[in-house]
């Protein structure tokens, strides 16, 4: 696989948004937003999905200038409208929001409508920890999840990233869909020809399969656990909860009516509300006790759980965020490894709006 | 198995909890909290334990007249410390001081230390339901779960409970352990003799294993997920959410140092914190948009995912709650089935306190 250095995708990234019409603080914040998926390692959520933004735009589904404002507040919490705007700028506003309101009452909550899709959610969260605080995004999706017992995928891989930091450690940052695994990993097994794991996908009939093309034939994916036995229902109460406090919450559109994030689906008729839903949470950890005394006890939590005897077969039990940051590291220094066929599409794309990508 | 009327069980329990010195209010509100399990189906945290409480308050480990009170506050949050008592009363003092925030400002989070089990979280979070509010309630428990590529058990069944307001439809309410299954299935799986499905549990060398005795015999309940390609970090990661929110929050004890339920197993010397942790959110849905509006949706989320088509073999998509509501409207009428054990437990913890059970 071809490299490319990260100030070189940052670059291009930035330079295709202003074309788009985007800002110059805006393009600059969507590229770092979307940038920071290929740097921690969820390449299905970075630059790959550019031209998927674009296309977006080009149907009149994203608008480049938003007016995002906040629509409703309490001391602790706020809706935020997204004016249709980018979910990579929507995002970050809306977690400033929810930051300001931690700084004033202890907490600050803000359920998002009228967004498009956000990047990977633990950017979001991860904004909170400058300020010591815990930080919480979640986000609904484009329907790819069938519920325990349904035949129909009514939710999507909807992801919770909680972000809490620590002293001397490096903090916690978990960011996983509520799915057994997410769309990425069904795309990689598709291009090696692999089946999948039991528990991922189920066919169009709603009977498990191993086939890693279930889901594009009409298939979905499955909530964590895969089936009711090892506690699907868990998983799709968590991916339900997300649903409801993004959208439900806010006002935007949740189950079913979230529409697709590719160009040629339209959304369905008849709409639930704004958008796709994002909320937020930020939690100031000296709202709760002394940070010096929180992030200690953090630095022995994350020490404890790291020195623990693994299983037969592993060096280390890790803590969530380990990889995503050491992978980062090396990344940020020896480049980002993208498949050809995204070359070839960022290719395309550059050629379109004139700004060439080699 | 024998069926008890469920004023009969209330009536036994609380006369108990009076034996062991709870107030009247305490014994009575002791006494609603931990037969809510029994209505609703999760008989491992029910009357069952009645006699492992009264053992721990034998042993000087449960304070049955606490000082329960809020040791740090600001708008939005605030410490409770539970002074030592049953968890049973110290969950619904602290429930309400968060609803009571979000009464003010929108929101109520509240961290917990000092605590003891607490029952099921679902009882807690649905105090919130009659105030038109979203209720969360988590708490940390004894050291069972192996994290992911772990052979030590560092975290407890950690339960994250729900519960969201509708209108015409009963609320949502989901409460799950955050491992594949909890305990209590195992029990019963030993009961008949019977296996476990795999990615329940791991043998006390940290490999997978069946058997249904493997925790009792050294090994450790499994993250929900089960192993690493079915997503069990995803498990782990939210059971140490749930631990850190608990307990490091709070200054409680958090992973191994989690005090045990039972109480011939003594506490870790050096202990992190002062006995488990809780946390608890209110949410006022009008702090987001009118609650009219909200509950209305969410009407419309329920009874199009009740409606899904179903998978084969099954007749319907559930939402969150409804088994364990459907169940305890059943057992409020029909009685409380407790297994052979179950009755000679109480009837020998009756006698010894002069309360007899029949």
């Amino acid at each position: 696989m071809q490299q490319f250095s990260y100030t070189h995708l940052f670059q291009f990234t930035e330079d295709l948004l202003k074309k788009i019409g985007c800002s110059a603080s805006d393009a600059q914040l969507g590229a770092k937003v979307l940038l920071s998926a290929d740097l921690r390692g969820i390449d299905s959520h970075g630059v790959a999905r550019l031209s998927g933004y674009v296309r977006l735009w080009e149907k009149g589904r994203i608008n480049a200038q938003p007016k995002i404002h906040v629509s409703y507040e309490t001391p602790s919490t706020a809706v935020v409208d997204g004016d249709g705007g980018l979910g990579l700028v929507v995002a970050p506003y809306a977690m400033q929001v929810a930051i300001e309101k931690a700084k004033q009452v202890g907490t600050g909550w803000v359920s998002v409508k009228n967004s498009n899709h956000f990047g990977i959610a633990g950017y979001h969260a991860m904004l909170a920890l400058d300020h010591d605080m815990i930080g919480i995004a979640l986000t609904n999706a484009s329907p790819l999840v069938a519920p325990t017992f349904s035949k129909e995928r009514l939710l999507g891989t909807n992801p919770i990233a909680v972000a809490i930091p620590a002293k001397e450690e490096p903090p916690f940052v978990a960011d996983m869909a509520t799915t057994t695994a997410a769309n990425g990993k069904l795309e990689m097994l598709q291009r090696k020809g692999l089946d999948t794991p039991t528990g991922w996908v189920q066919d169009k009939e709603g009977n498990p399969t191993t086939s890693s093309h279930g889901v594009k034939e009409g298939g979905a994916l499955l909530p964590l656990g895969g089936d009711k036995e090892h506690g699907s229902h868990k998983g799709y109460a968590l991916g339900a909860i997300v649903d409801i406090l993004s959208a439900v919450l806010s006002g935007a559109n949740y189950g079913p009516w979230v529409p697709p994030f590719v160009a040629f689906l339209d959304p369905l008729p008849n709409l639930v509300g704004q958008g796709i839903g994002h909320f937020f949470g930020a939690m100031r950890v000296d709202a709760f006790r002394p940070a010096d005394e929180f992030t200690s006890h953090m630095d022995q939590w994350i020490r404890r759980f790291r020195s623990a005897t693994p299983t037969p077969g592993h060096d280390k039990v890790l803590i969530p965020g380990d990889p995503e940051r050491e992978l980062e590291s090396v990344r940020r220094t020896q480049g980002i490894p993208l498949l050809p066929p995204v070359v070839q599409d960022l290719r395309e794309l550059g050629n379109k709006f004139g700004v060439p990508f080699q």
